[in-house]
């Protein structure tokens, strides 16, 4: 489960900007596109009128349109750069060319640095020159005009050329991508468009989102121009902001609280050792879909209890602030069917509101008991033992040992609800991630430590590779003797298209009890349940993996006296060392 | 010279907050502190009606009210807890008072967690149990009731009770103060007043600070009411916080610019080696009061120049984007007096600027020169050589390098404005400034070297402990054979109080031109000058200082090679080790 997302909740806003090569007066041009509701423009840093001389020594000294046109304010807001690429070659393997090329891009960088633009669009240069400084959109074509075009002999393919670009500049997160969309009959696969929703697009700076925010107080329209349509066609245009547009209309459908946290990094809660706050039990709680499906694996369950003279026994252990008592509560209203129910709870605080409850709104028609379900006694036993305790990954609550410990309290004919639940692991294609995981360092870990730890993340700018498959599944009761919790799997999954493996997303699937499931394994979701994120098992650094390779990895789940933890490694394409051995970075803490 | 402060800026808002101890309804109470104008209300975080259980085991299990009563939100922006001090002596020396203390305060500190509390109140404990977790704030009287009250023997020095606690807790940020204010007739004096300012008073977090702004933008009234005044006197209340109100009405005079910037560290700029950018001379342009001094100035030496046939050369050197040039045409113009106009600059952005204004405002009326001032030839020699190369400390941009390189142009009698700047030194304690430094520090320096480096601060939230005074002196020109710009200087104050020194603080004064003057020094400042904030040399650790003790200083300025640098250390109250010896940590580059 994941906690709360703090004061981080945004609205997702669609952000226009207009291409203009060479206005007359940039101030007019601005006017004009604002007018048009666009939020931003884009335009050459230095102006291709002004002959350029790169020694500088040229008098008079100008080499484009004075600073004082506009306000810094505007230039930081409002304007994006463009680079001259027509005019440069710094790839060219003529000297003179290439180092007066060079020259002209660095006086044209260091201009929109000056001018303290929020980045710069560049095309796409060969990886003989990595950019470092400043902001840059790397413009490139979705589809090659090779793959359509009689005239060339080879496909050249894009993101292969872009993903080797940005390898050669370390996956610098401040290199994205400005990509140019195909003609309607020339659009790329599925495969391929899931692939570059992957990539690290341009994302606005703050100042310029809130512009933005404010033209959408307006409520203006999408107006579309240029830059210079051939065929003066601008359907393709329209069809694909209003494709955003539905989109983006899905996006606003779901519940308000998954809102601002896209690839988002969050650690995973040690709920056994740390009590929750108020704040998470009450996100919790809003959860309809979640404990609609708990109500319903409980009326079941409690239907299919033989009817004896005596009453069946509820024991809820974990009942937090209650939602699962009230389940329960609910079931047996509803089936007619009296029930003695407990309430187990070790936190405190948390017990507090259970006993507000007991006395306000339940009527005293509950037991609360006070304590750690691994260790203390209750008289009587349970036909049925409800608990919470899943985690994005199933058992990484420790859900396991904490059942193990509470069946102590069930008739050997018992059920536990949830019944079953089982691990998954699918291949992941992030940059986003990845340099999400180091730009959150805190001052006292290494980079191994971060990378081998696991976060829970809302995935936004990713590409799954591969469909998810599973790693292992626990079942309660465990009536065997000796309980073994630990776990291992291998998996092989196969790359449908060239990628860059940065990590294993990590999802759950729970049988609460027969055919009541929840699920957040993209196959077969639990429609608007929202309690939980994946949880990402990263890399150390990006594997590239060519179309058709296997992607083979091992997982294991362990534990010592005191923790448990997972360690994971990649066995193909490439080998790597063990990732978060004895669980050296990260464990869950047991006592 | 500051750079800019970004987005940072915000607005000054007066916070107001009602206590009381008891309501009956915390919901009611509220609603009611919010119509009567108020922000937040500071009551118990559990509610003395509870017959309260440490142990936890007594059933019912209630230890306060339910947390349901108010949505976690409001709990966290609208409620600071009080901690029940009266029933608590955690520092008693009857053993199982002191133990049912500690367990009554952990679990009263541990519900305001749950319930997500932004701070909680509590009183000055002894210096026995160091509190840990939790923004807390200490409440604590401003002047001790021993020392107007007969009954008292001895008086009770409340800031040596606060500083000796939280010294004691590592001067932990969290740990804020909450004064209570004394008797119109009990008034602590004006230094006890300017050292409590200097102390970390509580600050409200973000989202409370956003519900602030929303009723600041109803325009309500600032009501006071209780906590029970005995004699039933309110007017002490309202006049403080009328006074408040004045205080934050004369802040709001100062320009917009300087807003947001309060206690906000910038590392001095390298304007030698890296070129400014356009939003920071935007910011520098603004500044009325210096470049009126300026032109008073070049005004003053214009004229005092003898009447040859000659027109009088004017040479500018590091024009920037021309706001000099235009002071020097201004005093010609006032003088009716024609000067020959030279423009240096080496910034090709900047000079870009100059072109375009030469051409289009100022019709060629100046002379661009491109270059570094050190290096460059003009042919011509100046009357008068105008520069602003003056930093926070006057001399820590290398403005007497870079002016000792470009005197080559001055004629033998000829004036440099600036003619002299002097740097001065004032002992500082200030440790929310001791913690914004340790909380900024980037993940590749050590504690060492943010200590060691200086930083430029708009201090407010600071105690100057007693006045600055004067370390070295530049003067221009120099016309010795040898110019020697190392420096060394030590200082004696004395602390008039008991203090913590935690650093010191840094001014420049400089005379432009005879009694033309520009002085961030507080005995002289230029009234309404917004372009330099004072610079802060720290000490690697606080030390406490008594009243009538000297505290002594050296300070070096120093050089080798390719760089210039500062080194300081304590003689007294103790001596310290070398503080950034040979400029290990913070350096000027001068290539």
């Amino acid at each position: 489960m994941q906690g709360d997302n703090g004061t981080a909740q945004k609205k997702k806003r669609m952000s226009c900007g207009l291409e203009i090569d060479c206005p007359k007066c940039i101030k007019i041009a601005l006017q004009d596109a604002s007018n048009d509701g666009f939020h931003f423009v884009v335009t050459y840093a230095i102006h291709p009128q002004f002959a350029r001389d790169v020694t500088g020594s040229k008098v008079p000294y100008l080499i484009s349109r004075t600073d004082r046109l506009l306000s810094s304010t505007d230039w930081s807001r409002l304007i994006v750069g463009k680079i001259n690429d027509d005019a440069l070659d710094v790839d060219s393997d003529i000297p003179h060319v290439a180092f007066k090329s060079k020259a002209l891009l660095s006086q044209e960088l260091g201009f929109a640095v000056h001018l303290g633009l929020p980045a710069t669009m560049i095309k796409l240069p060969q990886a003989k020159n990595p950019i470092g400084a400043h902001q840059i959109w790397i413009n490139l074509p979705m589809v090659h005009p090779s793959r359509y075009s009689s005239i060339c002999d080879e496909e050249e393919n894009m993101w292969e050329r872009w993903n080797h670009f940005r390898t050669y500049c370390c996956y610098d997160r401040r290199i994205g991508l400005a990509l140019d969309l195909p003609n309607i009959q020339h659009l790329p696969s599925q495969l391929e468009i899931d692939r570059w929703v992957g990539e690290p697009q341009f994302v606005l700076s703050k100042p310029h989102q809130d512009i933005i925010r404010k033209f959408m107080n307006l409520d203006v329209q999408y107006i579309i121009r240029g830059p210079h349509p051939k065929g003066g066609d601008y359907k393709k245009y329209t069809s694909y902001i209003n494709f955003l547009g539905k989109k983006l209309f899905e996006s606003n459908a779901t519940t308000e609280y998954i809102q601002g946290c896209e690839d988002y990094l969050q650690s995973p809660l040690q709920p056994l050792t740390e009590n929750l706050e108020s704040m998470i039990y009450e996100v919790f709680e809003k959860d309809q879909v979640k404990y609609i499906e708990y109500q319903r694996a409980i009326q079941t369950a409690l239907h299919d209890l033989p009817q004896t003279g005596e009453m069946p026994v509820v024991i809820v252990v974990g009942a937090g602030r209650g939602p699962l008592v009230q389940a329960a509560l609910n079931a047996s209203y509803l089936l007619h069917r009296p029930i003695k129910l407990y309430a187990l709870e070790k936190n405190p605080y948390a017990i507090n509101t259970l006993q507000d409850r007991i006395i306000n709104e339940w009527h005293e028609r509950v037991t609360l008991v006070r304590g750690d379900m691994r260790y203390i006694e209750i008289t009587e036993k349970a036909d049925i033992l409800v608990s919470e305790l899943l985690g994005s990954f199933g058992d990484n609550e420790l859900s396991p040992e904490c059942l193990d410990g509470a069946q102590r309290f069930l008739k050997p004919n018992g059920i536990s609800i949830p019944t079953s639940y089982t691990s998954f692991l699918a291949p992941l294609q992030s940059t986003k991630i990845y340099n999400e995981i180091l730009n959150n360092r805190p001052h006292d870990k290494s980079i191994q430590n971060i990378y081998e730890t696991p976060y829970i993340v809302h995935l936004v700018n990713y590409y799954q590779i591969s469909p998810s498959q599973e790693v292992y599944t626990f079942t309660h009761p465990n009536w065997n003797k000796e309980i073994d919790n630990d776990r291992f799997g291998q998996l092989e999954f196969v790359a449908s298209q060239s990628c860059l493996l940065t990590g294993f997303i990590g999802y759950f699937e729970t049988v609460l009890y027969k055919n009541v499931m929840l699920s957040i394994n993209p196959q077969t979701y639990s429609e608007g349940m929202v309690s939980w994120f994946p949880i990402i098992f990263s890399l150390m650094e990006p594997v590239y993996v060519k179309e058709g390779e296997k992607i083979k990895m091992s997982f294991w789940r362990m534990h010592a006296e005191d923790k448990v933890w997972y360690q994971w490694c990649l066995d193909s394409p490439i080998q790597t060392g063990m990732i978060n051995p004895n669980g050296r970075s990260f464990f869950i803490k047991t006592h």
